[in-house]
């Protein structure tokens, strides 16, 4: 019998940012499936427990959320990297297989922002099918991400006038900002925009933890703004042991 | 007396991709400003029906709807392109502090998906407080964009792994693909893809009023679907009048 895995993108935090079509399809399903990093990553219990409240409000009747344990990365053999980001993949539509397997009825895995940004939620389904041990109906229900937050918080348009906008992320930024004039950064631990070549030239709009009640903001020419958001950032990972970030940079 | 003017993204057209954030502010406001283009571009009526659907579904009570007409652009006086965008943007400004002045109470403009990318509602709130007739504080609801559910709609991951998404316009299509391999485009009303140089080298991902009735998908090597997805919304366009796509490209 066929199955529903529905990827249902929350938003970034707030639980006032979820559509009606999540609600819906998070009512209709028997169980949730959450990636839990918590071993690995003892800050991201914080994380669970925002998607478990964003259920709780929503679900009607007691959520059954079942925490899937990220594999272990082997982080230790750089050599075969590529090897080992895969081997991780493939450890990972395993575990969540297994949990497919393990409990009956249609399932949701719960997906921060939007899926369709800087997440793994769609390929691995993509690769459980594949692997063809359970017959599933692959759906996706998309979310706000937290770049769009970040717009909305900051009265933001992401593009220029007409003009395009690239979103990138933290590791390729100094690279991409060398030929582009408009860029989202995400997945920067580093706020790498503090090693641009010219600071006086760009304009940054910074956001952290948005969406939830310690959000911080931070506006200005890179130049004058750029030790106040290094700041701001550091000072939120020291209350919460975590941070996520995300910011656009624009030429002035 | 300071009143609040609440930009609020409705998302793409499907009223379950309404947040719970956008639902509780359009309850909270007294009225509902929206761009009404109908003088000039007939099929749009559609579209202020669409939101006023919206709108009938989630306020309670009659919502009340100020449609405000569009100024003329004139279209005839290529020369000064530059100050007739202008002429016709402060014309606009002032049509919608018009209809602020006439009426009481805070007060919401409806935006097609996501204020965010590619509207006009943010900078036309902040050109309203700058000109100083309405005391105004300008709050951004997010919405879901039509770029979100073309990429939900084809379980697609609008990054590449680790690496960058351009948004651009189907104007500067030809332009961007020459250096970027994975983009996605809106505005294009001739699907420029078409016209690309190499269109085996591209994937196409398409789709036409998404979250509507009669949405349209296609997707498939660039050189043997562009026809397709021609067809498909040269059909679209004939049986309403009008037609939204948007597309994402990605080299193979
Ligand atoms: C793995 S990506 C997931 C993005 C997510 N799918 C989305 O649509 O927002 C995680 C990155 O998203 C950004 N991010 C996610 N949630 C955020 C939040 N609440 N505030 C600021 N940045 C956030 C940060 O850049 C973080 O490194
Ligand atoms: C003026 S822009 C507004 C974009 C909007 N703010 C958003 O976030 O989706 C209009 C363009 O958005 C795209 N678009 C908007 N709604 C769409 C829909 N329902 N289906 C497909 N494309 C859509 C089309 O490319 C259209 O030319």
């Amino acid at each position: 019998m066929t199955r529903r895995l529905a990827l249902v993108g929350l938003g970034p935090g707030d639980p006032e940012l979820v559509t009606a079509q999540a609600v819906r399809v998070l009512n209709e399903v028997a169980y949730f499936l959450v990636a839990d990093k918590t071993e690995q990553h003892p800050g991201t219990a914080d994380l669970l427990a925002m998607r478990e409240e964003i259920c709780a409000r929503y679900v009607t009747g007691k959520p059954r959320i079942v925490p899937v344990p990220d594999p272990e990365r082997d982080r230790d053999d750089p050599a075969d990297y590529g090897a080992a980001v895969q081997d991780w993949h493939e450890a990972r539509a395993v575990a969540f297989e297994r949990a497919l397997l393990d409990n009956e009825g249609d399932a949701a895995i719960l997906v921060w922002g939007d899926p369709a940004l800087y997440d793994s939620a769609i390929r691995l389904a993509h690769r459980i099918v594949e692997r063809g041990a359970v017959d599933l109906t692959v759906e996706v229900i998309p979310g706000l991400s937290s770049i769009q937050l970040l717009a909305a918080r900051h009265r933001l348009v992401l593009n220029t006038v007409g003009g395009p906008v690239t979103v990138t992320t933290g590791r390729r930024l100094l690279d991409d900002a060398a030929s582009h004039d408009n860029l989202v950064v995400v997945l920067d631990g580093a706020l790498t925009c503090r090693r641009l070549p010219d600071p006086d030239a760009w304009h940054l709009w910074w956001g952290a933890n948005l969406g939830s009640a310690d959000e911080k903001l931070v506006a200005g020419r890179l130049s004058e703004v750029a030790d106040v958001a290094w700041r701001a950032r550091s000072q939120a990972r020291q209350a919460r042991g975590w941070v996520m970030d995300t910011y656009l940079l624009r030429r002035c």
